[in-house]
Formats: structure tokens, sequence, C-alpha cells
């Protein structure tokens, strides 16, 4: 990780988050990065919002991995706090590097920071890789996602 | 769905919430009434945001039935909100009465009216009859659900 740093996103990285999001075997049927107008409103949503943390992972000021993090209040498990990570992807040419598996370590100890005692995430079931990614880094395969398109 | 309002949770109805959630397969052993005060923390940080719906459905002033819909902003498929269902619980008393159902089907028209474009929720693998419940519903297993325990 040396030539790394991870950090909130900016402004200005949404082009590129966005295009990373687009670049992938599921995103590329539901992102476009040629208008990026209604990536810049949920950009300013995801900002104004103190339990959401937009993050990249950058190569020098070049953002090449992202993910959300989601902080959510519950009462179940006395009153858990728990972190949800959303939107993982890491750049085409900087996977294989481990950088991913440091951003959702970083994740992981910002959920802890802030108190959570659970973090969660899914993943199409189609991704094999991710699965085997996310059981490395301890995470158990114990829930079903459901999905519900409106 | 005559005798009963969905509406949202008071500070008052976190101990009936509180009950339905411990009085679970798997919340018997997370969750305990006997001490209120970390659910009434949680439960003022949940009131506090906007994007957190805490919600009841009530039998007279009594709750029996509760769910938690939080609403997530994304830069993921173009920028879509998403609406996120937690904490499903009915009363022992009133399952297999459609209140379930009913319930689900409110945050799904919240979360449309809010403008999600996806709602979702994960349950788990050891709920075989939820499982079908959500799928009567319209909601698709299409991903897996990791946990990981901090």
């Amino acid at each position: 990780m040396a030539d790394y740093t991870i950090r909130r996103a900016q402004r200005e990285d949404v082009g590129a988050i966005v295009h990373m999001l687009a670049d992938d075997q599921l995103g590329v049927t539901r992102d476009d990065p040629a208008d990026l107008e209604p990536y810049l409103h949920a950009f300013d949503q995801i900002d104004a919002d103190p339990n959401q943390l937009l993050m990249v992972v950058a190569s020098g000021d070049e953002p090449v991995g992202t993910l959300q993090l989601t902080i959510i209040p519950g009462l179940a498990r006395r009153g858990a706090l728990r972190g949800q990570i959303e939107a993982v992807r890491i750049h085409s040419d900087h996977r294989g590097s481990g950088l991913g598996a440091d951003l959702v370590r970083w994740a992981i100890d910002e959920s802890r920071r802030r108190g959570c005692t659970l973090v969660q995430l899914t993943s199409d079931t189609s991704r094999a890789e991710a699965h085997r990614f996310y059981e490395r880094l301890g995470f158990a395969p114990s829930h079903t996602g459901f999905k519900l398109k409106l």
C-alpha cells in the first residue's frame, strides 16, 4: 500500500468511480459514465449524510478503487450499529494487488471505530470469486440476499 | 387489516418491539427486553435520522408487528436510492394473518414513494419459511449475504 491512499471521495472523483462501476460484468448494463448528472446528485446526498462514507483508494490523485460504507442504527442485537459495505470495485488495471482487501479491511476497522458490532454486505450469487474473497476476509455467507426491482 | 394500523414507532413502543425481537428462533440468544436502555438509545438515533423509518403495525395501541426501513443513497445504478428492510417481526399470536405481508408491502410502497428503484433485505439461510414469504412478495434470492461479527 506504499503508493496508495484511502480517503473520502470528493466530487471530482465521481467520474472515475462511475467508470469503475460500469467496467464490471453486472454494472456494464446498469451504469454509464456518459451522463454524470444523476451520479453527482447522488454524491451530494451521500456526502451530506454523516452515516454514509463513500471512499476511494487512490494511486497518486487517481481513484483506482472504491466502496461505500453505510452505518445503520437498529434495535436488534441490543441496539447494535452495523456497518454495511456496498459497491466495491477495483480498477481492472489494479486487481490482484491486494488493494480490494486493504479497502475492505479499512471499512471493517472504521465500522469498529464507530462502535458497530457487525459488518454486512451482499454479493450477487454469480460472483464466485468475490465470495471467496469475502470468506478469506472472515465474512460468513450466513444469509440469502433478496432484491426487488421497482 | 381493518383492525390494524401501520405507523411510525414511538419511544413507548420500544419495549413491545424488543419483546418481538427476542421472541424468535435467532433473536432469543441476541436480544433481551429486561434492560431497555441500549434499545432506547438506539431508538433515539433511528428516530433522528430522516433515512430511517422504524415502523409498527398496531392492534389498537399495541404493536404486534415491526420492521425497519432504511433509505440508502448510492452512486451505482445511475445514482439510485435503495430501500433496505431489516428486523421484520410479527408477534407470535398474530402470525399467519397476512400482517407481515401487509407490512412488507407498505415498505415496498414507501420505497417507491421516496424514489427508490430497488428494495433489498437479507434473511438467515435457516429461515426457509421466511424465504418463501419474500419470494411470494416478488423478491428474488439473487445474492449471498455475508456477515462479519466484530
